[in-house]
């Protein structure tokens, strides 16, 4: 009961639940920063995008529209987005800019929904096929 | 290539990064539930309470309240919604009922905004170690 203010300990039911659950939100290092990129994955297109730039990348405008089954255009619009917000990084080569993930905790997200839970958490790249 | 349809292969420039990524939306069950499951991630409030859930549950409204410094009618709404969605159930005892977490993909993200990497895919009660 030590982290609840003391006017509020007599509608507790459970105080070790109640300090359980603030040391969950305590552990959380920025809650604002994590909504953020839950939302950036949020929308069905970015997801797809974001899944391909994650297993394939860095990756052309061009490749990422034919394997997503999208036109340029739309490809081009979103990754405008994640970019501006930090989510991929794009690199020129020439006249082709090839986009590859920035931001190492989407990545585990999507680790996560491709079902690749062995490579969670490991510094490597990528390249290790775990299967 | 050979995941390609023969019209569109001549836009593409790598071949081998048009076919991974095919590959990583195939093995994403499916984009549209994950897309679901971080648009109720998106939101700062709905994510502290899953966060003091996840920690804590089952836990009673009152003592989410406490926790997460809101009031019983904002976290009651909250629940309502995530209820709905399946992604908690709630469990009478009483007049009092303890809310825990539905959706195991989602406990699995939460896990990782903790980091707790060490829980994330070991076989536990999931059951399913690929590795």
């Amino acid at each position: 009961m030590h982290l609840v203010p003391a006017d509020l300990r007599r509608r507790i039911l459970d105080g070790e639940l109640v300090c359980e659950a603030i040391g969950a939100i305590r552990d959380c290092e920025d809650v604002g920063a994590w909504a953020q990129r839950f939302k950036i994955l949020a929308d069905p297109t970015r997801l797809t995008l974001l899944l391909c730039i994650h297993r394939a990348g860095p990756i052309s405008v061009t490749d990422l529209a034919v394997a997503a089954g999208l036109n340029d255009t739309t490809v081009s619009q979103a990754l405008r987005l994640l970019r501006a917000g930090g989510t991929v990084t794009g690199c020129r080569d020439g006249r082709v800019v090839r986009y590859q993930l920035a931001d190492e905790r989407v990545s585990d997200l999507l680790e996560q929904v491709l079902g690749e839970p062995g490579t969670h958490g490991q510094p490597a790249e990528r390249g290790h096929a775990a299967h």
